[in-house]
């Protein structure tokens, strides 16, 4: 058994099954024991985002890493962005990446690089195996430490002289450490905060599971506390008969507000929410100066037996009934597509139990309280705020979830981030279904303009901003790579390509013009 | 002035006068100062990766650095693997990161990461500015390192708050240090070993002007040594009139026997040759043991200038006529498009003076000496193996020199790589013709799989390298982004596109299926 082949057994024992790619030469060993060795699902991108992209999308269904295997420093570099986005999550995902082999590095090849060096700043976990016979426990500790909480990147660089010689030993499986619940004295501490009064309790990562959500909405019930989740969140379980909560908001003024009436946040899961960007004379925290927080659990621990026993303090005695969303059937709007009407379109057409994700930028700031009323779905927010994820995202989504239909909502400008990844929807058959928000704009920046102090902006800056000279051909754009696609320019009209979307097998994108 | 305006008036008045961007929040006060400072052209991109591959290009045709504006770590890692084959390029380009305000960064906002970690593996030189008073002269401390021979990659990071407070100063230019002519002694060496038998002059770099290549073939002809460059060379003026230069093979086997008949090798801008990748039971080093080595000057040295010296040398007395190709006039075949026709096609319409950027991998090993006699041209190469780099560098090599036209030569594998790019040349209306061969493979990798010793792949080795599943529209993929395409499959209506292409103003894309 060679060292490449030790890889995948490991891989396999250690239940990663599934590889997102894009190989090379250095990764040809590797290429070739996905052959050889049964079980291994490989999916290939035309480019690394929509790979590592792939692989956060399919941890936050999955709730287990998927692999990618990069061709060295460049085709790790490809996959950067999303793997940020990814970090920021909290998605375990385990990169394979190939590198010369330990003799040719010291030449400087053409592809040389430091790849420890790119890979370590969105990677907690980084390491070389030096020898064919370490690769299969390094690739089992690589593994466990992406199911680390709250799921962790890691990223293993394999030489090509780990791969091809004999030597390769198969690792077992490896877990991680158990995630602990908050202390007794943070529980108590935490129980008389949200008993006062203008408490919140934020929640965040895993706290936004339909079970943890009851027993928080039971808690919200038993106390008067306020719910709020944090502005991106990797996974929300939502709609009909779910515990709504909203989000912060991402509007800094509007994010003040909201939070100015709340003097004591309990933080579950959750950071204490902050501005997006800084901005010269605002705040960078958002709350309140006077707010009392306490971070109760951090996204890494227990939240699950946190928000047990949590309950238990608060709860027990008096059973308290959380209050759910009830179905609203939004009707059809007339007129023309606003973001305010694709919410309730969206609240009329999103299936049961599917997958939203979400990458609407400006066109959908309405969407959370519109579709609070919808089918019960799941939702997923870009947690990194690097633009092109959702396409990706999708990617791997529908591989966790083969038997929901996907439905991504992309900005235009964040459309064209990794568009490569309708190449592998259609290569694999995926049902997503893409609706572009095509305003031709990177609109939110027209905003961040005056946000940040810029008040008339000029037509060279505005330039910078606009998409439209010339605009894109979403629907050839959609079909060039095997998907297909339609325009729609009304409400009515959107009603119907969705419902034709979530019917067709494969993907379908969706070009709504604003 | 603020910190973001003395950036722009500092980085003019260093000659920097064209900026690559895709730009956010952080960025704002930047593009704000855009508007009102004339003089610096900003080009838009979908993403990074066409911003910093337009900038390689840029820099090999005008020889000064265009800058980049990029959003925070994110949008450097975008543009990464281009400037991966910037640096190996030996191109100079400066690129103007934004940063979350000082303030924000412990906050841990989610687009913060370690910015500068992820710009130094591709960097040359990284520096944060730490006050808007700082900011000119970090730009022009910058821009110097970025000219510094033969090319360098310089990263600058700017908080949010240098750019927004008034204090800024404007810094003057700042001149990099003089390349050195190789020292007398090394003169000596090189005229010895090239006067022997044996013998290779082999060059790279600057070595590649056309005056220097003249000098390069008089001393071939006065020594009877052979001439040779790279296997990529990030800018070679050739055709006919033009002293013609093979390249070291790409093909492992094929180059270690070009290699093998020479005893004496001097390098002039080039370093010794080496495998693109390390195989199993093949030598790293492509030359004979027993040859020997001189570098007669590395890439950073004044090559024009040694070589004057080397020339003083070897042809003083005798005045030798350096052998120049001639203009050939190939028919056009008939029947099927292979890489051999397309060849001799190329050999027939790349117009005069056109720049020719070279990404066609398994489809272009021939074309080097088919062209050979075509009309004068200059042709770049991907110097740093990571794909992709062909329509970005050619939006660079466009905007450097609006009177050329340009010929993209691209694998479909490597064109998908940053598709994006077929838009800023559309927005810009730039004489881009792109060649595409749809292979529907990553057919270098089919060979590299033989070369590293996996003898029998199966089918599921095979379709990770496969691009027929389903087959892309490149005319349907051009037209979204606003170009004209068109598909051909004949010789003949290869050469009709290509005309059609040099004679429409803006981009056109052919596609060719293989």
């Amino acid at each position: 058994m060679n060292g490449a082949e030790s890889l995948v057994h490991s891989l396999l024992r250690n239940d990663v099954d599934l590889c997102f790619t894009n190989p090379g030469t250095s990764e040809m060993h590797f290429v070739a024991a996905l052959d050889t060795i049964p079980g291994m699902r490989s999916v290939l991108a035309l480019h690394e985002g929509t790979a590592t992209g792939a692989a956060d999308g399919y941890w936050r269904l999955a709730r287990r890493p998927a692999c990618t295997l990069l061709h060295l420093g460049p085709g790790l570099a490809n996959g950067l962005s999303n793997l940020h986005n990814a970090r920021k999550a909290g998605s375990g995902v385990v990169n394979i990446v190939g590198e010369h082999a330990t003799s040719h590095l010291e030449l400087d090849a053409p592809l040389a690089s430091d790849i420890e060096g790119i890979a370590r700043p969105v990677s907690h976990w980084v390491e070389t195996s030096g020898h064919p016979a370490m690769v299969g426990s390094d690739a089992a500790r690589a593994v466990q430490a992406a199911r680390t909480e709250p799921g962790q990147i890691a990223t293993l660089i394999l030489p090509g002289d780990t791969a091809w010689p004999a030597g390769g030993q198969v690792a077992g499986k490896l877990e991680p450490p158990a995630p602990v619940v908050a202390e007794e004295h943070l529980v108590d501490q935490a129980a008389n905060l949200l008993r006062s009064e203008d408490s919140l309790l934020l929640l965040g990562g895993e706290a936004l599971t339909e079970r943890n959500l009851r027993r928080a909405g039971e808690i919200a019930a038993s106390t008067g506390c306020a719910l709020l989740s944090e502005w991106s969140n990797a996974r929300t379980e939502r709609g009909a008969g779910r515990v709504w909560v909203g989000r912060v908001p991402y509007p800094i003024d509007i994010a003040i507000e909201t939070l100015s009436r709340f003097r004591r946040i309990v933080l579950l899961g959750a950071r204490a929410p902050i501005g997006f960007f800084a901005y010269p004379d605002k705040p960078a925290k958002l709350t309140r100066p006077d707010c009392e927080i306490l971070t109760l659990a951090d996204p890494a621990a227990d939240l699950a037996g946190t928000l047990e026993t949590l309950h238990s303090a608060l709860c027990s005695g008096t059973k308290q009934t959380a209050r759910l969303a009830e179905r609203r059937f939004a009707g059809i709007p007339v007129g023309a597509l606003t973001p305010e009407s694709i919410g309730d379109v969206l609240c009329h057409s999103i299936p049961e139990n599917a997958i939203v994700v979400d990458e609407s930028i400006t066109s959908g700031r309405v969407f959370g309280t519109a579709t609070a009323g919808a089918a019960p779905h799941t939702w997923l927010n870009n947690c990194g705020g690097s633009i092109g994820y959702s396409l990706p995202a999708a990617v791997g989504a529908a591989l966790a979830c083969p038997d929901r239909k996907i439905l991504t909502l992309t900005g235009d400008g964040s459309g064209m981030y990794n568009p490569q990844a309708i190449w592998t929807m259609a290569r694999e058959g995926l049902d997503v279904t893409m609706l572009i928000f095509a305003n031709r704009s990177y609109e939110i920046l027209r905003g961040e303009l005056t946000n940040v102090g810029v008040a008339n902006p000029g037509p060279r800056a505005i330039d910078m901003l606009s998409l439209d000279r010339p605009a894109l051909d979403w629907v050839a754009l959609a079909r060039s790579m095997g998907a297909e696609a339609c325009r729609v320019e009304s409400n009515v009209a959107l009603v119907r390509a969705l419902e034709a979307g979530f019917s067709t097998k494969g993907p379908v994108l969706i070009e709504a013009v604003l």
